[in-house]
């Protein structure tokens, strides 16, 4: 992505909008922040991803000279305005939430704050990057929840939208929790695994299935995962697999990372009668790899089902996250700098309550329980808003204000989760490498309770305004009213 | 896509398997198919598309020294590999059924025929590319189908599955039937018309509703559009609207390209509202235009609820094929050379009957209906066989052959479907533009009779094997049976 000229990755209203604006000699300092309503496939969490990627469009942002010809060609837009493009660039300050952090529904994960024009220009992308990584990041940490502990490979970009799609895809999966990857692009690019051995093409190659196994088994002894289902799974691949393997042991070759991989089939039956197998015939310690149509429902299934099965491949489900397929990001209007330099709170109404947006300068806090270290509430309050973790703090549900709790004081501390990760136009901020974040969503995952990471009905994390929040907010709704 | 080097864009099985090959010796010549097994969002049909690209990746295979780099770290290649590597590029031979035609299950998109070792590496990329065209311009067919005449615009950039499912999923909705994207990136690089005028924001950025619709008019009185929800749509945003068309008009200003846009509320009750409100005011050819998570079933349905609305901008359900958002296209190996040079079948068995592959080098020829024009059924045969359309044609189901059709000497015609689009690695077919594929898909759609279209229950057309071809897999089942 980034060696190709994104700029005109936007629609086209955003650059309608910025010729009225300059046209209407209108470029205030605004800010918009991107958020989400609801987590994907019913979930109780999502998992930041993308920032990265964002980081580095920003950076990037100009028109060259043949985009400058293709937008004159529309015949919308005045070669002043042209002109002003042609010295475009970004000058304003992003911040966004850690990649790899836990998130939730209407809290900023990336504010904007620039002239109108700029902030304008970078809605589509910033929401296009943001939407499927932390989409598919989501989805990842789902299956690998499911699979508990167990190896999850990335293995769909024959599937996935786009090659896009299936390199930035195994990106956020791989922050989301995965083992590795099938992708080489995506390995080079992000230096992470890449994982897989044969196809059945492979052992249709050969005259028959032992002798494309035994050449298999010579040519990568030390990863040497056998395709069983090309022909039949109980009758010709496992045996024929085991007596590969008893060849290799009676040939003093050591068998370190070997096993097999069945991708169609009943899988639960299969893979304890592989397992019964291939522990009688002496290799207790050859892995049981599948894939099939996967997700984190049917890995969950299998399990529970007692199947044998410790190394999952995950492809369609996971790349196109196909039970819900759209994140859902939102970029919304929140100020607008006034004559005095002090910003003016903005907010979108909407017959749906939950919709409404949160006005003003804001950033979010997350609230953790000392005593376990889990996550008690996350706090949307304006900039400036100061707390003392020594003292008491009131929490109250701002759709049902009349629900609240308090969390006595020092019973809890805070962490401010928006970040500054460009300024003035410029990053200020380097990301982790994606093993790294990784790591980070690993220890973040580990801060949400069980209940929480369920798949059917998780219980809810409340993302809460500060009251100065919700009195501003309650204040513009009033004045709308009227 | 064409600037960047997609050559690792490959599952590192690929990769192994060819290493595979090379120590084996074993670079024979094969035939691979790659075909779908079930139209998405259980249709009658699908839509060709991705073949331009599929031809550009080809053209541009090569590993460079960065690759080869990157490789070589991960310890699994040799470097006679890594060195034949280097040298690489394709050099088979690759047929494609046009973009733009109608498609059906089982019947083979794209036919490789190449040593294996570049057989087997190009299997990824040409899945990933074909799968997401394949999907979105079907996806917009059946869109523009409940559209039945008005146009579609396609929005959904932002909640696409990165920036490639974005711009190529803009290409396939154009082909699939659109009348515009709001993607500009797109539009320079396909040439195809972009469309957009403004967004919540840009009210929101002025003092009132009003002075924002009026500044917009001012500065785009040839399109404009005017987005009418920001506030309340009938006590506010028509009026409004209005008033601004009444002001244009009393200023002579020509009013050809003006209306409103909706983009929340009960659709249905609001456009027949705002109808009324138009009409009354003067401006009965103002355009009612509607967004809001829209796909083919709520535009049919707003269509038999008496929606007024005549221009549709479909997002996320588009773009991501939402109900649907994998193509499940395979790459199966039909062929290997024998020492005579002769094709040997290949044929990979299942215990699900319709997964069985079609072996053999073969062809597709499409029969249609000389009175009608519409498709009476696909043919899949073997390559050299002929027929001759003055005689009697015997079509069979090849998975209950007992039922059977005759069709008449001189009633039908045939046309072969698959083109030869790369020969020796090298472009042999210039695609034509994509406004021209969408011309052409215009009357692909045609060939289909309205109960192919439908989205309940449609009528399939059968894709049925020759005679010749039905033998051959009969006799290579029953030799696996044994």
């Amino acid at each position: 992505m980034s060696t190709l000229n994104l700029t005109l990755l936007t629609d086209l209203y955003e650059m309608t909008m910025m010729q009225g604006y300059f046209k209407s000699n209108q470029n205030r300092t605004v800010i918009f922040d991107a958020f989400y309503r609801t987590n994907p496939s019913d979930g109780g969490y999502a998992i930041c991803a993308g920032v990265e990627q964002v980081i580095d469009y920003i950076e990037n942002l100009h028109f060259d000279a043949d985009d400058i010809a293709y937008l004159r060609g529309l015949q919308i837009f005045d070669e002043d305005f042209l002109a002003y493009l042609s010295d475009f660039h970004f000058s304003g300050d992003i911040y966004a939430i850690a990649e790899g952090s836990v998130i939730f529904p209407r809290e900023p994960l990336i504010k904007v704050v620039a002239p109108i024009m700029e902030a304008q220009l970078v809605e589509t992308a910033i929401l296009n990057i943001m939407n499927h990584q932390c989409l598919i990041a989501t989805k990842a940490a789902r299956v690998c929840y499911a699979a508990d502990g167990d190896g999850v490979m990335e293995f769909g970009l024959r599937r996935a939208q786009g090659p896009d799609s299936g390199t930035y895809g195994a990106r956020a999966a791989m922050i989301g929790g995965c083992a590795g990857t099938s992708n080489v692009l995506a390995g080079q690019m992000f230096d992470v695994p890449v994982l897989g051995t044969h196809a059945h093409s492979w052992i249709m190659s050969f005259p028959d299935e032992y002798t494309a196994f035994r050449e298999y088994a010579r040519l990568y002894p030390n990863a040497c995962t056998l395709l069983v289902d090309t022909y039949d799974t109980l009758k010709s691949g496992i045996p024929n697999a085991i007596r590969v393997f008893t060849e290799m042991r009676d040939a003093g070759i050591p068998l370190t990372s070997y096993g097999i991989r069945m991708d169609s089939g009943d899988l639960a039956y299969l893979s304890k009668q592989a397992r019964t197998m291939l522990d009688e015939a002496g290799f207790p310690d050859a892995v049981i790899a599948a894939s099939n149509d996967l997700d984190e429902y049917l890995i969950q299934s299998l399990k529970s089902q007692g199947a044998t099965i410790t190394s999952w491949g995950v492809g369609t489900n996971l790349i196109t996250s196909k039970d819900c397929p759209a994140f859902g990001g939102v970029y919304k209007l929140a100020a607008i700098e006034g004559d005095d330099g002090h910003f003016i709170p903005k907010i979108k109404l909407s017959e749906n309550t939950e919709k409404v947006t949160n006005p003003g300068n804001k950033t979010v806090y997350r609230i953790y329980d000392n005593e376990t270290g889990k996550i008690k509430a996350d706090l949307i309050c304006l900039v400036g808003e100061t707390f003392d973790e020594t003292q008491d703090m009131l929490l109250f549900d701002p759709n049902e204000p009349w629900k609240k709790t308090t969390l006595p004081g020092r019973s809890y501390h805070m962490k401010e989760l928006l970040i500054k990760v460009v300024e003035n136009g410029r990053r200020c901020y380097t990301s982790p490498s994606v093993m790294e974040i990784r790591t980070i969503c690993t220890r973040e995952k580990d801060t949400l309770w069980d209940e929480n990471k369920r798949f059917i009905n998780p219980a809810e994390i409340h993302v809460d305004l500060s009251q100065r929040l919700y009195d501003m907010k309650q204040e513009l709704l009033s004045q709308h009213s009227n």
